[in-house]
């Protein structure tokens, strides 16, 4: 199976250079102390849109010829991608579309509307939204840019970790959360190419953990009735990421769901920043043990931080 | 009325180097945006102990003589400078005492005890907080810290505006909440020596407006009962922060509670930082209208990150 290459991401971070934020990396003392290791936190959440996805969707947008991109963009994922490639389309300017389930939470539109996509309703099943995407491509010529099972959008993925490389020498062990595995399979790429000490070690909720399990099967097993707060990390994996995934991903650790809490809240409380639930998932696999960390240089990719500060998790 | 000079913050910055963060200086679009104007925000909530405090203790703390410091250090702060005064502390290898009502909440005993710092209990009242000082020092000979009537700590505070402007050229206002004014005088001292163009603003609660009634009057007016979710805020300027604060600060505007609380969850859900109240009484003035902003270039000090995520403002 066919997935991006080294070259592929450096040409990526070339293209979204302008448009993506060079996010910062963070440092926390009082985690390091807990875990006896070194962490570094690459800060997506402070990347447009607040969250990683702005990177794929960027690379994927600017990469379409001329023509093509005329037509516009398509896709039918109503949270961070959809956003993301609502402004990603401004910013080239050319429309964008997306496709979202009327039950989808009001901000959930505002956020895309906010960056002049046209959203177009359908009904909550896999077939609605699937057939609604067809009509819309059929009238305008829409691309579709999937939110992970894409190249341009995994390779997009890859270049935050490419930055956390380059600014922080040495690391050993890199993590990355696991959904479709876009971000875990354009991290472990970049990082097995621009690395040869660091490992990449992709965390997953223990309620939705078809990557562990497709990963110890040795084939896809998609993921039914997912059971998570990390509601970015819900999706199944699709034959590139799963090909990327292992080929270059050490191993796949899963994360109960208090711990991912417990993880979110530390970041707040002592690194001061808003994380989502997904972010927090490498983190929370450190804090329970499932990875050997004492004495190491970690690199974590804090995916994003769109969270809704009326529900917080730990809210009694 | 003295207090400090350039010279002694520049001395201040040194002293600090290599025990309190560089922190960084973030931006955000959207809030340009809306603002008309291009905002810079100096990130104390990522200062150790999670305030700007941590620089004038730490400051204070390392300017002691050897002998006096042996001694050890005290005071009477139960919030963000009583825990930036027993990790300073702590740092330079000296005892620590905090003075605290006994009825403080636990959660900032335990801050300070973390430190290493001891406690002592008192009376929650000004007469029981002082004889019990008084006790502690007649016991032991350390020194009293006080939060903002010091020049060490008024000078440590002034680093902040000090980095800001040594990493942004160009700026044309800064501005910094204004409590006791420690923050507001450093700020103000740093910034009327370093930048020919940069005027100074401090941004008040109007439930705790003792500094702009004070400057009205051209006297200290002392605050009592004041009624603001901005902890840090609430207490009284001193002469010399008066004295600073009037030779160096343009003006001093109030900021609503409700227009507080609407900065503090704007700096949440789109730079995705944790600030306190105090931190967004700045930004919260610019929101208001209280200071034209439209083509500039601003700097805003916010302050720190300590709040309690099971209490936060906004929740229902």
């Amino acid at each position: 199976m066919h997935y991006p290459t080294i070259d592929d991401i450096h040409e990526a971070a070339k293209r979204i250079r302008g448009h993506a934020r060079r996010t910062p990396v963070l440092t926390c003392r009082g985690i390091d102390g807990r875990l006896e290791a070194e962490l570094f936190f690459k800060c997506e959440n402070f990347q447009r849109v607040g969250a990683f996805k702005f990177r794929g969707a960027c690379n994927a947008v600017f990469s379409l010829p001329e023509e093509e991109a005329r037509r516009g963009v398509l896709t039918h994922s109503s949270g961070n991608h959809g956003a993301a490639l609502a402004l990603a389309a401004r910013l080239r300017g050319i429309p964008a579309t997306v496709v979202m389930p009327s039950s989808a939470p009001q901000v959930k539109r505002r956020a895309v509307e906010g960056y002049g996509a046209r959203i177009v309703l359908c009904e909550p099943t896999l077939a609605s939204r699937e057939s609604t995407a067809a009509a819309v491509i059929a009238e305008t010529g829409a691309a579709l840019v999937h939110p992970y099972d894409n190249d341009r959008v995994i390779a997009g993925q890859g270049t935050a970790a490419l930055e956390l490389l380059d600014e922080v020498p040495g690391l050993e062990l890199v993590l990355a959360p696991v959904g479709g595995g876009g971000l875990a399979s354009g991290t472990a790429i970049a990082t097995a190419h621009t690395s040869t000490i660091a490992a990449v070690v992709a965390a997953e909720p223990a309620g939705a953990d078809d990557a562990y399990r497709s990963l110890q099967a040795g084939r896809i097993i998609p993921q039914t009735n997912p059971q998570t707060i990390a509601d970015g990390l819900r999706t199944s994996l699709c034959p590139r990421t799963f090909a990327a995934i292992r080929d270059h991903v050490r191993e796949i650790v899963t994360v109960d769901e208090e711990t991912i809490v417990a993880a979110m809240r530390l970041v707040w409380e002592r690194m001061k920043i808003v994380i989502e639930p997904s972010s927090a998932v490498p983190l929370g696999a450190l804090l329970a043990g499932k990875v050997e960390t004492k004495g190491l240089r970690i690199g974590i990719i804090l995916s994003g931080g769109n969270v809704d500060l009326d529900h917080l998790p730990w809210a009694k």
